[in-house]
């Protein structure tokens, strides 16, 4: 359980930070806008620097440089607001316990190993061989197949399903409706039988530490080598990560993005949300691709990406849109232009001196 | 259970209308190209006229319009003939009515309180302190966390997950796979430790009265305030809402659309398919936003936007899309061309006076 | 269970081929630049013929035309090295046998009708009168509903929902969390009463034989006819096809695509990832629709077809894109330059005569 309320001077003692005017009491933490006498919030973002004057939050967190402009009120002064917020809002809401033991329901294979203070939800189901490590939470209805490693103080929330063979690290978070280690999309076309021939997905999915899955995310098992996301890599809900891909440390990818087999994200890459990545391509690290952008080719050079469409009203987008399938023509006119215009200056030239 | 048939007669009784030329025995409803003689089908597009001059359906639900044209045979007269047909359908496929009672292997918390005339299916686990109000229906393998509230005459399909802490209005209907209140994408880079640091997420969702969610949707819970679905509002499947969103009144959303954190679209907007949201926007009411559309900041004014890249034969994209890269240096080309033109016009012009 | 060791020679024997060099032992299966001596592996992309030369597997698999540049080892020659891998992949992993039985916790309908050699899982649950026939898997979790039928040898992984009334073919695989027969997306604005009004979703779904369904893919019931998915098709990961829709034999539909309702999809078409296709389309057989690629309208004529916004640097992208919006005045300037600089030649023609 975290805490219910803690005085500014404790919190900057358990945290660190400045403090600056009267301790005041602290009982919940909220934004800006909403915040009271006994609300902690925070201005990172400098823009909102007018709101946080505005605002009646009995402390706020800031940065040195905006302390400046909020005089006569309590402070905490920090580095890094959003990442002190951040740990306050894990110290009101840590994450919860294991509540150690085996519901009733659960199903649980004979060769199962099980570590005593899991805590294992109604309903769920074990296969065999599979191996959970201590401290790790597995909610109601989840399906974990046979010959998997969870590592441990993992969270696994209610009706996730992992197959066969996967492996998880440790502090592993993964929601509601993820599936883990479905078979890749391979196929080869049957020529002789008219027909597509499955091609056996023979990897498996291997988690790193400090990893977490979205809702409903889909990662897919390897075609023959592993499909891996490493340590630290976050992912958001409705992502697709096909199979043999390879997302790299602490890589974070926004909801909705699709990046198809066999693909490689650098470390430290931020992608998405809705972008749409392409098969056997490579992102190297540290590289930034903008929401609902497609990539078809490997980027070669760290650096910030785009391709969206801009946005119209819908009467412009007919008038402008329908130009697009002309861009060739259109260019082959202006170089037509350029062309004639340059014969024709020349020859004025000419024709005057 | 609904009517299995009814007369054309009866029909306009119940459901109002003008009914012109004879009786008819109506014992199913179909589009006009499959319609036979105890069909009932509808006209409500007028491109269809002659599909429906065509059509054998034994009664055509039609505006007076579309009646002059439809001499000789039986019609339903109404100004609105789709919404007559969705009440025509409805009547002979109710809402199904719940089973009264909790299956044997449900797994329900004992300070959980189910009214009596609630369904409860197989495998369903319902967590600590939710409460679920009068002639709900939960089907098999769904699960509801700890805290939460559903309101009356909800319809949960199987295999639902609803984190703890969440709210349902009455007559909510969520579909198989849909996840309400996981985690939104919330975390802080923490530059000391070169590692993620995750913000809890302590909203929650509400939704309101009449709300329906299509499968496998994800609808975030908040960061600090709640997500909110308004009254009436309809979301299609694989449909993405971040933390902090708020969905107005009798909004729809298409299939595959993504609406990154905290943006706020207006009550009556229809959004999509797979139409892609950034965060922190506005949308106002009464907006519609096209299928397949990027929309990357706020938009001022309603209407109708579109943003979507012309289809076109791959070769004909590989030939014009390259110049979408040069898009700058070509009106510069325009530009100079103007210039130059204008330039040498007024030199002849000079030159002749 | 499959082979875990065979000899060059032997497989020839069995899958057909051509046998050159001396005869190796098989391990594995694995890619070229994995591969060691034990191991088998292809060439079928021309590209990677350097890669292949370089590789240490003990027996290739390739074309004649690849062979005569591979000399000095183990091959196997065959018209199409890619089926031929895929079928040795399948030698050593076989699709899974059911165990035959009923797993204790499993939830059946007193009129359900279940071969006796169909493996059922833990927690499943299948409703009233649905039929499952000979040898067909269901993993733990997944809710089949009432009147279903389930064909031979399918294969339904954990946690998938069935709704009432779909029919699957034989040898169906359906991967985790799918969804199939979700009502789809239907419904009429009922002015006098200021919302919308639900339209019966009465039609349902219909899968042929060999059809495989991704996880969290969903397949919405038809509105009045059902929705249908041909002999062969293959649809990947989080794919959703709205009511009515109908996609025809051997497609391939990658995943992330969505395809609203009523459009149907020809035969042997392919299809996306993360394409984006509209509403009541037609699309003729043998057609590809290139990744995230959104089509609006139907398509006449087979062929490639694509539709996507080319990736740019974010800054370029901000210079660039600015100018779609004006591409209808860029286009009349070039017009109107056009018409001047063929009006100044002939004026000065004119006056030089």
């Amino acid at each position: 359980m975290g805490v219910n309320q803690i005085t500014a001077n404790a919190l900057v003692q358990q945290l660190g930070g400045q403090l600056r005017g009267d301790d005041v009491l602290i009982t919940n933490i909220t934004s800006l806008r909403q915040a009271n006498r006994n609300d902690i919030s925070f201005l990172s973002n400098p823009r909102l620097r007018t709101e946080a004057q505005a605002s009646r939050a009995g402390v706020l967190i800031v940065t040195e440089k905006s302390a400046e402009i909020l005089t006569g009120r309590t402070l905490i002064v920090t580095d890094d607001p959003y990442l002190y917020f951040a740990r306050v809002t894990r110290l009101f809401h840590p994450r919860g316990r294991p509540k150690a033991g085996i519901h009733p329901s659960a199903s649980i294979a004979a060769t199962a190993q099980i570590a005593p203070n899991c805590e294992i939800g109604a309903h769920v189901v074990i296969g065999e061989r599979t191996i959970i490590k201590d401290n790790t939470r597995i909610l109601a209805g989840t399906v974990i197949e046979e010959d998997c490693t969870i590592g441990q103080d993992c969270f696994i929330h209610a009706n996730v399903t992992i197959y066969h063979g996967c492996q998880l690290g440790d502090r592993v978070e993964l929601h509601s409706g993820c599936v883990i280690g479905a078979d890749g999309f391979g196929m080869a076309w049957d020529k002789p039988n008219n027909q597509w021939f499955k091609i056996a997905q023979t990897g498996a999915v291997v988690l790193g530490n400090d990893v977490e899955i979205g809702a409903n995310t889909t990662i897919d098992r390897g075609a023959i080598e592993n499909t891996v996301i490493e340590d630290d890599a976050k992912i958001d809900n409705q992502v697709m990560i096909g199979h043999n891909g390879k997302i790299g440390a602490h890589v974070a990818i926004v909801a909705c993005t699709g990046i198809a087999g066999s693909t490689e994200v650098g470390a430290y890459s931020v992608i998405g949300g809705a972008a749409m990545i392409g098969g056997h391509l490579n992102i190297p690290p540290q590289t930034t691709i903008g929401a609902a952008t497609a990539v078809s080719h490997s980027i070669k050079e760290s650096g910030h990406y785009a391709s969206i469409f801009p946005l119209q009203k819908h009467n412009d987008w007919v008038k402008n849109a329908v130009h697009i399938r002309h861009l060739h023509e259109m260019n082959q006119k202006i170089k037509k232009l350029e062309l004639q215009l340059a014969k024709l200056t020349s020859h004025l030239t000419d024709s005057q001196e």
